[in-house]
């Protein structure tokens, strides 16, 4: 097998991330760049994504581009622009139509045919046509709180209810995290971020609620969300944010899957700077009510920039091996990091 | 869909409860089934598993007659009667011939071209050849220290070193199990019994470090194994077996796999009665060194046997969908737990 040819769409902190591991794997290797920011493009990709050496790549303003500076035989785009389906669809259209294969961290395409189901359908259909596979994929919506516990459930005769919680620090976070979650906002200022759109919370609960559901053949009728401030009773400061005691240090957001009218899935997202401040012990917790009953702890929890660059990254070589289509991080075999050489790879299939 | 046609060949305890877990999923139906046992044979399949109910599935002395009970349709044969690949491979043959998939909970299946590679081409090749799918599973070899860990590293950059324990309670397992775990012999005839092969511990680290490996990319150029007795320090007893201050209440096995000379997987397997007499914690745990670092655990363990009968049923969908030939549970789909009709199962592939 030859080296996996790679283009990166979107170099911020998720995307240089994803150039910088991928600079480290052998059988893989970055042929182009896509940067929206004007500063970024005509410079070398190591460059501008805190390599310190040059990959010889020029990072391109489009996708045309960069496909044609990489010689028209690039195999997969790493796509890292945006989080929601409508924004992402006319790039991974284009993607799909330069013959590339696409592996996206926008949150909604971890399961896109919930809220976008006309987009999906279009995007499958149009994968199917050009030989291409599609994966949203990412630490949550992706792994944490869906696949991981889709793959338990395999170890049960029988699941009741599933709850899990994925309780993180977001102190390592910049400005625009802050601003999307209220950290540092009075309750009121909540209130009205809530009410108008500029705190959002966790984006995904809905997507890795359907995807369980779809994967052990439940059945939701019903998907609710809540988002409620954590009112801080202690100082809490990092970098780019401070919070006086009865701020807010955080979001907790909670969604619950409903079938035939008893609540089946609870996922939390209690997001928050400095939680260790009032004792709040950080980590990734599923409880499975079956038989048996399941009760997984990975404490802390497993970073959220690193765990998507990983899940990128690693579900690489599963697409470029996919049946052609849109599918999910449910439909593939399990991720797992790459430590070898894919170029040499055996592989029995 | 059709409902998919399952043959039980074995009809032990995780035979018989296969039978029972099969009955109640939408989708499932029992068509066949073969015991050795002379006393099952000729009987009803609900009868001799404890089901409250018949079946209408006369049990078979042998898998051909059972196929041809079966109207020569069945999809696929839950095969429980061995651990080793040399013991199952002459069964797996016929039921290929048969034209059927096969699950095995035979524990050196879960990687068979381990430790014999000639058996496992063979049945790859036939297996191709008739279009069918082979695949070994179970909770350990199969999910617990090999295909959960693979997952897990999957949210890595990188991966140094992997250690795992399963710390489980053998008190509710029969004679049996205590035998071939040396529970209740003194330190001395543990020790003959490992000479003389009938102390055997776990089945299954070599396979699954193997597994592990392969699926991440590291070649390992030497496992090793020990097996010491875990001596009690206190009056441990269940219906079984009785364990003095001084006996051995159980084996503690280790596998350890290294990669130019440095050990990099550690597995731990301590399986002995009541550890919660001496203050011992059971569960699943599994640590990988990397970027990050994780640190998962599951507190109590998983219950060996549910975990493998629901293990070998929830793997028949992915098995009965993918391409023909020998897979591990590292090709396919992560398992889930079926709570659906799987005749009604749309599924998008």
């Amino acid at each position: 097998m030859a080296e996996i040819r790679v283009i990166h769409w979107g170099l911020g902190a998720m995307g240089g991330g994803m150039v910088r591991l991928v600079a480290q794997k052998r059988g893989l290797r970055s042929v182009g760049a896509v940067a929206k920011t004007p500063q970024k493009v005509g410079r070398d990709l190591g460059e501008v994504t805190g390599l310190d050496r040059k990959l010889g790549v020029k990072v391109s303003g489009d996708v045309t581009e960069a496909v044609a500076a990489a010689g028209d035989d690039a195999d997969l785009v790493l796509l890292s622009t945006a989080s929601f389906t409508r924004e992402v669809y006319p790039q991974i259209i284009e993607a799909i139509e330069a013959g590339l294969n696409v592996i996206t961290i926008a949150e909604e395409m971890a399961y896109p045919s919930l809220r976008e189901p006309q987009l999906a359908r279009k995007i499958d259909e149009l994968a199917r046509k050009k030989g291409v596979t599609v994966l949203g994929t990412g630490i949550n919506p992706g792994f944490i709180l869906d696949l991981l516990i889709i793959a338990l459930t395999g170890a049960c005769l029988e699941v009741k209810r599933i709850r899990a919680a994925r309780i993180n620090d977001l102190s390592p976070f910049g400005p625009m995290v802050m601003k999307t979650q209220g950290v540092g906002t009075t309750p009121e200022e909540f209130k009205r971020g809530l009410e108008n759109g500029t705190i959002v919370g966790h984006i995904g609960f809905p997507e890795s609620m359907t995807m369980i559901a779809e994967a052990i053949g439940w059945e939701l009728d019903r998907i609710e969300q809540e988002r409620e401030p954590i009112i801080s009773k202690v100082h809490r400061e990092t970098p780019h944010v401070k919070v006086e005691p009865g701020m807010v240090a955080g979001c907790r957001h909670i969604g619950r899957g409903f079938m035939d009218g008893r609540e089946v899935i609870t996922l939390e997202h209690p997001q928050q700077v400095h939680p260790d401040l009032e004792g709040v012990e950080t980590g990734d917790y599923i409880w499975v009510e079956g038989t048996p009953d399941l009760n997984f702890a990975n404490k802390p929890e497993i970073p959220g920039g690193l765990g998507t660059i990983a899940l990128a990254v690693n579900m690489i070589p599963a697409v470029m091996a996919a049946e052609p289509g849109l599918v999910t991080m449910a439909d593939l075999p399990a991720p797992r990091a790459i430590m070898g050489d894919l170029s040499r790879a055996g592989g029995r299939r």
